[in-house]
């Protein structure tokens, strides 16, 4: 699933959250809802410039959202809602992740725009 | 696919490459052999660290590898196998992609180690 990848080419900052996770296999209750609750949320945010997602079949995952700065990102981080969802992340759906922030220096698009 | 993702959590200075791509649905002839020896050669490269990529049943996939420098990463990109492995991937392969480097300014583990 790609969103907005558009976004963050003209930005003058921009941050990268990058998000890979292996889902458990035991526990799948809510965790679609609760993911698209999660984007949409994200894309609802000041600050917010895109978010594109992938993941195999053997349930691993890469979600990279991107932003305009490390404040928009604590603010994110730190909503009730999203709060909620990292806690059940952390307790039903994920055997583990890497969470990175990263600035993002360069971007070059294929096919050029 | 996750490999040796522990690797950039205790270096001083980490770099992410991220590639996000669209696969063509009409010419998938030699994908996966290449895809495989880009990683092979990408991890015998001075200054690499590590690689993880996923891809959804349609197509849409995110690889993130990770280096100690901006200065690795230029080498990688100028290797002369992967100059060909780019040029068939814009000729054949990716319907589009999105080429991010970033600095990691912050990484955090679940479970913690």
């Amino acid at each position: 699933m790609a969103a907005n990848t558009d976004a963050p080419a003209d930005q003058e900052s921009c941050y990268a959250v990058i998000f890979s996770s292996q889902r458990t296999t035991s526990d799948a209750d809510g965790y679609g809802d609760m993911a698209e609750t999660m984007v949409r949320l994200a894309s609802e945010q000041a600050g917010f410039l895109g978010i594109e997602s992938a993941r195999s079949a053997d349930g691993f995952g890469i979600t990279v959202s991107y932003w305009n700065s490390r404040e928009a990102i604590a603010i994110w981080r730190a909503h009730a809602e999203h709060v909620v969802a990292q806690r059940l992340g952390r307790e039903r759906w994920y055997a583990n992740y890497d969470l990175r922030i990263a600035k993002v220096e360069r971007h070059i698009r294929f096919p050029k725009v």
